[in-house]
């Protein structure tokens, strides 16, 4: 990663200091490379199956979902309106055209596909767009006929939102990805909505500037989707959110209005600010055609440390040992439960950071502006937790082979699980003092329905769980063995009900999409559901009056996605 | 101030550091006390007359804006409607009752003016619910009986938001204002919406943490109003937007309905973000009763340096490299002109920090957890800019009077325009490269119209620009010797339009109220007006289908203000 800095020199000299630490550091095992840096800490979750289905086996949407209809006020694709895009887009490649092409569907089957293989639609004609007026004449036009669309970004979405489900008409947005400009001054990037966010990044690199957010899938997704799902990703301790770094958007609403809201303020109070609206909406809204944010300077050192922890209420005091000594550094602190090592360890057959077996890891990231001043605040906080007894044991990588093996002990669980059989996913954010305890009480909850243990009869093997500690995100996976309804039955609504119980929400940063648009209920009151039909209905007057926001066809996420109404 | 902390020892060894840095530090001159940091950065803008008229001479908005004219679809307040509040508040001390009591508007009359002394009401009922339910029970009846309120927080606002204009209901919110809880490992906070800002602060610093947010009003200002004007601040270049920093609000509507979303996570991206929406509202979209903010650790040193700089052009070249060398413990970057501080010195009699006379200076601050780090890091920064000439001349600060100090040449110059007479105050965001542009562009234009010059035939003494160079957020002010008429010709729509023709905002920070409400379209489209007169009747369906949202009477700002609609 062009992120990723040379250890800062200063770390060599902790050996010599406090004798705790000095007889623990220097012992990071690498991994083998596949299990480096590579898995998405976003596509971590919501895996039913792991193996990836080829496209031939993947089942039609509608017909895992047979309870989702079709909206009959839909029209159907017809050759005249082909035509019409034709005519608007010009070039040849800018449509894949399954309506009168019938060799067209090996090319239109990667837009009608998510990643992981679970969704998958019958479209048949895909737009590519290459401007904004484009795009308005586009959504203009189905509006006032009545045709259904799905936005789509990078396509790297994991709740099923950025592909269709019946013949919704693909508006692509890769073709729009132009770097529009960016002040070297004041960090403030314009870029169109197709930028994947590693070129965005990479040109940020070349400026000494870094895009406030980064994904596993960076090399894929682009910023207008990234925008559209408000993922949080592994910078958000550090950057925050988009909420916050977003300084304006250009969108295209269902009928075609373009909504200019790219300014590229970081004050401006004058009236609502709607573009906090598309930030997250999934699409729902509009079409969001550029992008505006604001860029922090890139640092220039990162470390990483590994801790062993007794228990969780040490893993919270560790983190905030961590925000007391690294504050401004801080940039990742993550969780990961001894099942989810012990997984790790007898898939990869690697040796682990530490010596001996304890309940709890932790990976502490930073990334500042000076090596030295960095390692220095790392030491003092490694000498601190450790002769507090908060921590019982820790290891510091010593340069960029190291930072990435240790990163690979919590980005490869994912990888791991995936080897182990079947994986029940859960995406959850849960305030930090209870954050565990859905682990316990779930894995007590599967271990009394008998469904739990070390030998064949017991469908689960563990239950683990591990997240982003520093943003109350925990991952929540049951292993098993096999397929079992038992195990769903044992799940859920348990799961759902526990985390609503507790205010927190059952999609941390994935969005609701196709999976989850049916759980909202769990995490937004009625009252909220509510208003959110009315602010959709402002946005979308046709189609938002007549359909329910939350429980219509097809609802859809992750990359943008909207459905332009009927007349 | 709580925050202030001692220098940090390493400064000292600046001195013995780059020749040309030796030379010029330590040359602080401390200002009397009265000048050190007492001003507001928020209360920096908007004065068209200085010196406070008494209360007897403040007249009513409703003469100084004869235009305004009260809607007839409003009740008038009748004895019935009082007695029905007695019953829902209880207490005597919850309300001010100026309908069945004739003297009482003496109590009233802090509540029917602002602060500035520039907008006052005809109110006659003020009520102060102390939970969310009487909240909830005021508004509807209000709803149901056509009555108007005007929400009020600390009535910090500059822009006429938080008082009547006419007969409107006062509803003051600072009888909630409690801390309701504190996590200490995430560091979120839950506080009543009346919660003094400082005392918010307070508290959090005996935690070790600080409110993301700081305003010279803290003192008199509430969180709730707080997150309804969305002001910058002195810590958004460090801490970042309220969009960024709040995880929830509890709000009630205009119907009296009650908004829960006060979550306490970091993620969730379950349907819209709604609780953006009311993150600088000013109160017309529902009164916010509770506050869920993200607080992020104090720091533990804070250091500041002062600039002398040859040309705008350097200027930006300053910010650029403090924010490459400061990187995650730049605080602030604040740009003064060389008129701003001349003015400062002519009516303060203070020897001026450097020796020399500069075009623009620049005040740097930092905020780190480590002192000594921090100090390095800005001794690095000045050997830098010197040498390569960016600055042509510097100061540190070397302990916490010198601190204030050097903040007092800065927050010193809108009380010194007071003391000169009157003054045309913009408030305004401009892209960082343009920014100053407009000073020298209306000094032109001022000049050209003969409006300009140092004997007394002039109208106007100086055009100045000073402002959050760090948030592209200038005040530009036009100091006269009296009022004279052709200066306000000359100087609007130009200003507006200059503005607009950048994309600029024409409030960064102070929002609306009733003073800027006629100028949105200065900066934002009849689409985005559209779109959030949309939204606006979302959330308040009755009096929001009937009243334009941004033409109506009276839309105001600044605390929480809204008004409840009729049958």
């Amino acid at each position: 990663m062009a992120s990723r800095c040379t250890r800062a020199p200063a770390l060599a000299r902790l050996a010599t200091r406090g004798p705790t630490a000095a007889t623990r550091l220097g012992r990071v095992q690498p991994l083998p490379r596949s299990h480096a840096r590579c898995l998405s800490t976003t596509r971590s979750g919501w895996l039913h199956q792991t193996a990836p289905r080829q496209a031939a086996q993947v089942k039609f949407s509608s017909e895992t979902y047979p309870e989702l209809k079709r909206d009959s006020r839909y029209s159907q694709l017809r050759q005249e309106h082909v035509a019409y895009f034709k005519g608007v887009l010009g070039s040849e490649s800018a449509i894949i055209d399954g309506v009168t092409n019938d060799n067209a569907a090996d090319d239109i089957e990667p837009f009608n596909a998510d990643w992981m293989r679970k969704y998958r639609g019958h479209c048949k004609l895909v737009l590519k767009p290459g401007s904004t007026a484009e795009v308005s004449s586009i959504l203009s036009y189905c509006n006032k006929h009545g045709l259904a669309v799905v936005p789509q970004g990078g396509n790297t979405g994991l709740v099923g939102g950025s592909v269709p489900v019946f013949d919704e008409i693909v508006i692509n947005m890769s073709r729009m990805s132009q770097i529009i400009e960016f002040d070297q001054v004041s960090g403030t990037l314009v870029a169109e909505a197709g930028c994947i966010l590693e070129v965005a990044d990479q040109f940020l690199a070349s400026k000494g500037y870094i895009f406030p957010l980064d994904l596993g899938a960076k090399g894929s997704c682009q910023i207008g989707g990234n925008l559209s799902t408000n993922a949080g990703g592994l910078r958000l301790l550090r950057y925050g959110s988009l909420h916050g770094t977003v300084l304006g958007i250009e969108a295209v609403l269902p009928d075609g209005t373009v909504v200019d809201d790219l300014g590229k303020l970081r004050k401006n109070n004058t009236g609502y600010d709607l573009k906090q609206l598309f930030i997250g909406a999934e699409g729902t809204l509009g079409i969001i055609t550029k992008v505006s944010i604001q860029c922090p300077q890139r640092p220039k050192a990162q470390n990483v440390a590994f801790f062993g922890i007794e228990s969780y209420e040490k893993a919270q005091q560790a983190f905030r040992e961590a925000k007391g000594h690294l504050s401004e550094i801080l940039s990742a602190f993550e969780l990961m439960d001894g099942g989810s090592q012990e997984l790790v360890r007898s898939v990869t057959k690697n040796k682990k950071p530490l010596e001996g077996d304890y309940p709890f890891y932790c990976l502490v990231e930073t990334s500042g502006s000076n090596a030295e001043h960095d390692s220095e605040k790392l030491s003092a906080f490694l000498e601190d937790v450790m002769e507090k007894g908060i921590v019982a044991d820790g290891t510091l990588a010593e340069n960029e082979t190291q930072i990435k093996a240790l990163w690979a002990w919590r980005e490869g669980i994912t990888e791991s699980l995936g080897h182990l059989g079947g994986t029940y996913k859960y995406d959850v954010s849960i305030p930090l003092a209870e954050m565990y305890q859905l682990v316990e009480d779930t894995r007590a909850r599967v271990d009394a329905a008998g469904l739990l243990g070390e030998t064949d009869e017991h469908p689960v093997r563990a239950v683990v769980g591990y997240g982003h500690m520093g943003d109350s995100n925990l991952h929540l996976n049951i292993s098993t063995r096999r397929f079992d309804k038992r195990v769903e039955q044992c799940l859920e609504p348990f799961v759902y009900e526990w985390i609503q119980e507790r205010q927190g929400s059952i999609s941390a940063e994935h969005g609701l999409g196709l999976q989850k648009k049916k759980y909202i209920h769990y995490s937004r009151s009625e009252t909220m559901v509510q208003l959110m039909r009315s602010v959709k209905s402002s946005f979308d007057p046709v189609s938002g009056h007549q359909l329910s926001l939350l429980h219509r066809y097809p609802y859809t996420s992750c990359a943008e996605v909207m459905i332009t109404g009927i007349h």
